[in-house]
């Protein structure tokens, strides 16, 4: 039961495609990342994902669609759907997920695959 | 799969501590409302709720503390515990909770009772 300042959290890290959690509600993750470059293209079979503009923007790329989001904009990738997100210039984000998720989804793991750390 | 705008949403509804969800999650809504002045005191059982400021600030009432918020500060709530906001000028929260979930928890209803609408 304390204030959670995102400005802060968002100081203790520097690396992209990399979640940090801040907090946890009904099972839910809320993480900060920030995203620079493209990201691999995957689905989360079993969870839906939101994700809200805190700085800067990027595009949610869909296989068959784009959704340009800037800060104070949100969007929700429903279960299943394929995406990836774009970032022309860095920009950072906070997402909600089901704790545990892995940000590359459930194909093939890389080395950017992480569930996020506490922080 | 659609941008959400936060500022537009705000600009749909004026009333206070009647939240409007613009998102759901994984059974989660996402829910945008006004704070006003000081909120029932209330308690969930069965859920956390989380409090992102996106303007102003409050202040959330615990029986034996008070957590200060401001804008790009948030708190999560967990389940049991009584609270109440307060806020000394208007201010604008998002908020993350179980879909269904009642504003005023799970005691008695009062006029100022929802589980909001969808905008």
């Amino acid at each position: 039961m304390q204030c959670i300042d995102i400005e802060r959290k968002l100081g203790i890290f520097s690396d992209h495609w990399s979640p940090r959690i801040i907090a946890n509600a009904n099972g839910q993750d809320i993480k900060l990342a920030k995203f620079s470059g493209a990201f691999d293209w995957h689905a989360h079979d079993d969870a839906d994902e939101m994700f809200l503009v805190i700085k800067g923007g990027f595009t949610m790329e869909f296989r068959d669609r784009s959704v340009a989001l800037q800060e104070g904009q949100m969007i929700v990738v429903p279960r299943g759907i394929e995406h990836r997100p774009v970032a022309d210039q860095e920009c950072a984000v906070l997402l909600c997920e089901p704790a545990g998720l892995l940000n590359t989804g459930d194909g093939p793991e890389s080395d950017r695959t992480t569930s996020g750390e506490w922080i």
